[in-house]
């Protein structure tokens, strides 16, 4: 039994900002983790697969490290071989799922007047693969100046979403937490929503531009390319977050960890070798982390491994996104004055 | 008599940022304007041509069509064609002005702790003649961050300012103006002192990254390349604001003017054709304007003469102001303390 | 008399790059040009409107400053408001009038083998109004990698055409002519046309972004934003050449000269002010030239007039027109065998 | 003593293109490798570090998978951190390297007339990684369109060098080979020399940004971040060939081998594991890659490990380098008229 515990556990950190990437590092595919639900299934009109981590409580949120809420994954073969047909059938898919959300947080919210959403693009504008969301952001479809510019009613009148936009950088280059500056702003233009777009870091290099990740609660301390300090979620905030993210890098730290699993899996593979294997898995995570720590040492523990054409995969991500946002944002008004 | 009248008209608004080109549209070099200072200098390091103006008042405001206040400029040749040696002299004289205005400014302004700056870059970072502020921003040394690291008195115990940095982007990809941003942020951060830095629309072509602006008077409706809505003023913003500009572009409507300025004089100055300069010269602005108005229709309004070279100018132009920035600010503390 | 005469110059020299308004700037709109034929007509898929200038002979060479050739022009009314499926109708059209003149120069030209076409993006890559033809070429699909990996062969047995491309940069970054450049890679590669694309310069603000050049003539001295110095032709590189260009700046000295005109011609239509009219128009060339020299010296003479969106027009053209490129040279090895 | 032969092999090939990492990767510092010459030393003027790899004959050139040749590299601890000064030694110590290397190479190079030098600036512009040699080649100052200005002669009258220099970009934005593309360039413009420079890949993390190799061999198949498959030699080209290049890559596939032997030293350490340490130390390469096979698969191989700041780094590279590179060729006409 003690190999099926040491399976169990995971051999040294290796960060994931996908759920559906944490939920795959338990073993035992069909396995059930308590606190966690799992679905899976393909969308009939774009025949994207989606895969939805619910964590249910507490007990799920500590054994996935991530908070309690829902994790809706697309995945795509890769967006950089896409024509322009099949990008505009993700972009769609992504509406409908960011639109279902939206108004599903939206109607919890207590609200007056139009709806009002603001999008950040988190993210480092200079540092390639960080840039995605500062890229999805620049792209949108704006319109809250137009009440400035036509009078406070236009967008209701015109049955249009208010929508504003920001790029708030990081701290490197403010100085200031990105919730300091969310928070004023959400101060003086009392959004009813925020969607937060950031670029994701993956453990596998699979997923590189290839997964499209939504989640309803916001963004948290170490999470994204550029490791936020501080969190962007409804109890900081005092407004729904709907976070959308795609992996663009992934640590160097997981390409390590894969070889390592690799070589006791090949090693367990084989009679001659079985003891080999045994000694590795038998390993703790620290035991494991100090055979392999001179690797693993600051300045290493800081580079993540991008493809080589990160440039052209973040321009097709980024406008693939923005497309998907701008038209869920404006079906919003029809659909909640349906419900209404 | 009439002819002098009309001499002391501007013909029709051709509009400048710099203080230094209004007070050179009233006619008579020597000539004094009922409340407005000027006074001209060679500063004795550098070499550069200072020019100080000073509204004093509202009758000078009315006639500068400026808020009251100081209205520095630095006037330096060209800025790319210098090396880096002659950059650096520019730079130190930039970064003593700023200083002492900074200084100025902050002795004025209510303090406790160390002294936090926020520098705004003002500007659309994708439009290369008003990315001016945004570049100079993305290139400043920021400070405020490690308070975030090694506690809130970390730089004061190393006599370091406090700084920090915003690029709020404009209001065709925000949704916001400026002013909503920055007093969201300065509810958040507190800081003593706002410097903005902005690309400045100019009358003259040979103003072109030639001419630095430095006023406490902030930002005010119309002006800058992206043309400002709301004003960024202490009165507005309820800190000191100290404005920093660069043209980087004329109006297509001030060479229009140029040309008919141009060719009124140069016909009144034979006595073939002086009549025909005197009838030119004698037009109201209105008459003039309905002569060429059909170049003057929406469209071109809106274009800009900007030089070839303009993506290096603003390259070099922002490296040398952010460098002038940097110095000011970290020798603030410095100066503060010796004079408290 | 004297009055139809003097209206038949041109005031002082503006260049344009586009036949199309050279070919305005004749006065009597149905007046015919000895050597230049004009035909004008609507395509009926795209609805766009065509122009194409013939200049027959020295003597309409002479009269348009311009060689013996064909130029087409397309023009559309703004491609930076269009949505996609507009820039595709666009784009569409553009193919099947680079198709059929890449198909008549090719069947002037020896040739045995697959065809194969080398496209040249002239002009500054770091220069926004300068840097189309840099774009459009890092947009096209290329095929001749596929020689050096699947064999020589290759592409005629798939049917498709042999594409190279090269962005040779300009003069002073290269401190090598355009020409030496192509002529160096045609003696080694051997295509058996070349595409050349170009940023144009145009007299009126209304054709920036808006009108769309095709020649046979290839590129000229003096021509396109950068203004070539060398001429890339059939007759100095033995291979046909096709030219296509986009206006993205109009020289600041277009502007004077239209001024100047509008004057002239306002003081014209009234009966008050027609003696002052008539002297303007009277001017000679030199004369005109005299009266506004000041604003014409050198460092004004370098300066263009380029709109504010000047960096997503150029980004929206590029895309447009090396869809066209594309699509054209995709097709030519059908069409040629359908002939052949 | 099989041991001793074991580790005498290397794993799993690796690729470098730095000669100094492929001799460090032979066991046993001091160890003489047949054919291949190594020695250290301090610059006395920069501090910096220099090692001079020396293939000597076909035997070195079999051990070291590279041609004969010599290989200097000049190591700094990061180029990023440094100040302005600081990166003005490095220019400085390049540039006299640089100027040895070229004058050594001239000096065996038929010539008559003026000093002709071309600079190629070899990788793809839109690739930040890749960008450092077009990056390079943009910031050089060219001189040879002078003597198209001012006549034939001008440079040497002036003791100017006369330097060109090319951004060929890559066989999949061209169509072409490099060396193509080199080919015809140097027929038409008969440079004496040509410097290409290029990103190189390099086994190691800490080699990124800091290392700066030169070489007489030229460019070889197989090398630069976008693997050449040309070589770019005075065999192939005629004329003698200076490689600069700095890497700004490493291979995932390294990362994973560093995995490895970092596991089995780490194993072979302890008396308690070393049999396992001596499994894997045992293996032959072959074996070690069927083990983690799964992790080199084809998608994996192209992906490479790239740090955070990469746009920065090859920013400030690209300065330090072509200041370098600008210093020496300045220098060079004065050094050769001193010898002649």
């Amino acid at each position: 039994m003690k190999k099926e515990m040491n399976r169990n556990k995971k051999p040294f950190e290796i960060r994931t900002d996908l759920a559906v990437e944490e939920r795959e590092s338990f073993p035992g595919d069909g396995g059930e983790i308590s606190g966690v639900s799992l679905r899976e299934w393909t969308e009939p009109e774009s025949r994207i697969k989606m895969t939805e981590v619910r964590i249910l409580n507490e007990r799920g949120s500590a054994a996935m490290r991530k908070p309690v809420g829902v994790y809706l994954t697309l995945e795509i073969d890769s967006m950089t071989n896409k024509d322009e047909s099949e990008l505009a059938l993700i972009s769609e898919e992504l509406s409908r799922q960011i639109l279902r959300h939206a108004v599903g947080l939206l109607a919890e919210a207590p609200r007056s007047g139009p709806i009002h959403i603001l999008i950040a693009g988190l993210g480092n504008p200079s540092v390639t693969p960080d840039s995605l969301g500062p890229k999805v952001a620049r792209k949108l479809q704006i319109t809250r100046q137009l009440e400035h510019q036509y009078g406070n009613h236009f967008c209701q009148s015109q049955n249009l979403p208010v929508i504003s936009a920001i790029v708030p950088g990081v701290m490197a280059q403010t100085g200031m937490e990105t919730s300091e500056i969310l928070t004023g702003i959400l101060r003086e233009t009392h959004p009813h929503l925020l969607i937060a777009v950031d670029a994701l870091a993956a453990r596998s290099v699979r997923r590189l531009g290839t997964t499209i990740q939504i989640t309803d609660t916001g963004i948290h301390p170490g999470s994204g390319v550029g490791n936020h300090r501080h969190s962007l979620t409804r109890e900081s905030l005092g407004i729904p977050v709907l976070a959308i993210g795609v992996p663009t890098v992934v640590g160097a730290a997981a390409i390590i960890h894969d070889t390592v699993s690799c070589l006791t899996n090949a090693l367990l593979s084989s009679p001659a070798t079985q003891g080999l294997g045994s000694y590795l898995d038998g390993l703790t995570p620290e035991e494991q982390y100090q055979l392999i720590r001179e690797l693993l040492e600051p300045e290493f523990g800081s580079l993540y491994v991008t493809p080589p054409d990160a440039d052209e995969l973040i321009s097709t991500v980024s406008a693939t996104v923005s497309e998907g946002i701008n038209q869920a944002l404006f079906d919003i008004p029809k659909i909640i004055s349906d419900i209404g």
